[in-house]
């Protein structure tokens, strides 16, 4: 517990109630998620080592693993007057996985306890989430109008993540080269939208953290952090409980993944995800909620591995898989940010004209998300236990998405 | 020389001139040119046989070939009452030729002939070129606008060629399911301009075939039936002459595919086609133009070794190059077509929405089409004369092209 203690260091109360309540699985996972915690932005292979010693209790497994990130969430709500950014991104962090893990492991707990914590959780990540996703969309999409405006050179780095911003992304798309006249007013257009969205999402979030709502779910997970409501099944050894739980969220996933028109995406250009460009939103929809379940699944298994004991070793490709989806879910949403764009009324014909290329740029980013997924994902099915990279070697690559970096 | 016989009965002078004309190749070559002159749509691997005897001369193994393919040519004008479509192209296949290979054997006959009617044939099959050009576009747009209005469902076969023509896409468009407004829109503009360029385009054929520079040019293709006026290395043997020549051929068209981007655009989604989208046209030509040449020269390669005695077998991959080059330039010249439709004054914004994603899409069948001919060209190199289908094996499935056989 020594990195846990340091971490809730600045809360006597919960690192004592932390103290108080460590079980015999503790010791053996204190490395993990707490250094998940101290690392906002380490990316989502922060967890548990996914080795328990034999006598440890599936609720004390999971009672570790909640403390650790009950842990981080409070950590996250004391950091909110550094850094917003950072602050959020932890616990938005946390509140998923322990919703998550809640979801997976729910016979060990009570569910009238856990139950309403995670709706609680899922409106908060919900909630902080917005913001990020807002930013982040406006940077890719000038990112893109200003690829589709050079002519061919070297390709421009894709700023990652929100952290570049909507003001630092407008530089760039300005200085990047000669907008055409479209492009310039499209960018235009999008900003002014997704920046006022981006404003409205950061109200919503202060008023949420200030809200009495808040502060019931931060006392609930304050409460998590000292003890967790176990069912009887809690007291049973976790190499008998764990395993088989986690094995079922990773057969949903895997299910889910199947049943994905995997053979057609490994295809490139196949134009699958271009059919519902000009047709109604509803199809898009249609056409991307599978990947975006999957998506959902994969967090789930990824979270579920990380509690010691699990058995699953936590697979350095489902965290590829997860960066694929994400880039998947991001660019589809971006494409339906710039068809709302272009519903604007009175845009001149040349805006709307370079919005529809973006959209069909950004429906092409959701193809090749596909492409790339599949490749992995077909590549992982025949082979689920090797340990290079797999995207490197399983895709060409031109099928690593700019930004997805080849782990 | 029956068959040429045959091919050319239906004008005794012509055949006369033929008969006396006879050189010491034609017995050797009768059976190819021929029979590719006699089925029009025979595709671009008619030719004479790669083998000829060995005391030929290269003056008349040229000689011979040219002969076959000027019988075609006369064949072509006298098929206009007929068909306009098979015998327009049948003349342009054989202008085509007989302008090429005058080109690659150019030391072997007398420049002062053969310049002024290399540029004859080129008017002549670009005059010709045009409307199956117009009607060939826009089939494609109506189709991929037809595919983007679609939702996800298994894919439309592509009308292959000009056969399709307007009317019959447009049913096509209107049938396949409903059109987003703007898309129905679009399809009408682009329907509108490029049914009004291909009106423009048959009058242009019809006064060039009934002009007198037309008859000056088929009355030297009628002495070509009969005598080429050779130099002095005509009279070495063809085994000394041809194959260098055609060599020289080779080496242009793989030094200028060793040019291109291959290994990028061998990388599946790498967007390099896109990057124009937005920015001015020139930038999009600029991009092109490396590839376009490439097929230009790849003709030329497959003409040079069509000749009898010209060492290089016809291969079939090079078939395969042509076809993917091919669609490179119809896929470019559509999008070009399209942001053209896109400039048209006083549209509504969704059209241009529409006409943006339509441009995009077919920006993207640019790259997908280089993405092909690069697998297919790097694959032919490192084995230059396997024989299985290169595409088939050298590339996925999906980057085989809608309407491009994998042969």
């Amino acid at each position: 517990m020594a990195s846990g203690k340091t971490a809730a260091g600045d809360r006597p109360g919960n690192a004592a109630r932390a103290g108080d309540g460590a079980g015999p699985g503790s010791p053996g996972n204190a490395g993990g998620p707490a250094a998940g915690g101290r690392t906002p932005a380490g990316g989502g292979t922060g967890g548990g080592s996914p080795f328990a010693d034999d006598n440890e209790t599936a609720g004390g497994a999971l009672t570790g693993y909640l403390r650790e990130q009950a842990t981080a969430f409070l950590r996250g709500m004391s950091l909110r007057g550094e850094s917003e950014y950072d602050a959020d991104h932890l616990l938005r962090r946390s509140a998923r996985r322990i919703a998550g893990v809640l979801h997976t492991y729910a016979p060990l707990t009570d569910p009238s306890w856990s139950e309403p914590l995670r709706a609680e959780l899922g409106w908060l990540s919900a909630t902080l989430g917005r913001e990020p996703q807002y930013v982040e969309r406006l940077t890719r999409l000038l990112e893109a109008l200003r690829r589709l405006s050079l002519p061919a050179a070297p390709e421009p780095i894709r700023t990652e993540g929100p952290g570049g911003g909507a003001n630092g992304a407008a530089d760039t798309a300005a200085g990047g080269g000669p907008l055409a006249l479209g492009a310039a007013r499209a960018a235009a257009l999008l900003e002014r939208q997704l920046t006022l969205a981006r404003t409205r999402a950061h109200s919503a979030t202060l008023q949420a953290m200030g809200s009495s709502r808040f502060h019931g779910l931060a006392d609930s997970i304050a409460v998590l952090a000292s003890d967790v409501p176990l069912s009887a099944a809690g007291d049973e050894p976790a190499a008998a409980v764990l395993p088989p739980l986690a094995g079922q969220a990773y057969q949903r996933l895997s299910d889910a993944a199947d049943a994905l028109p995997l053979h057609r995406a490994a295809n490139p250009y196949n134009a699958e995800a271009m059919r519902a460009s000009l047709g109604a939103e509803l199809t898009a929809d249609l056409q991307d909620s599978p990947w975006q379940q999957v998506r959902i699944l994969l967090r789930l298994s990824r979270y579920a591995a990380e509690v010691p004991g699990a058995g699953a070793p936590d697979d350095p490709r489902t965290a590829e898989a997860s960066l694929l989806l994400q880039r998947h879910r991001e660019a589809a949403e971006s494409a339906a940010a710039v068809a709302a764009a272009a519903r604007t009324p009175r845009i001149a014909p040349a805006t709307a004209y370079a919005l529809g290329v973006l959209h069909a740029d950004q429906r092409h980013e959701v193809e090749a998300a596909r492409f790339a997924f599949s490749r992995l994902w077909q590549w992982s099915a025949t082979d689920p236990q090797a340990a290079q990279p797999p995207v490197a070697t399983a895709a060409p690559p031109g099928a690593r998405l700019p930004g997805a970096p080849g782990r």
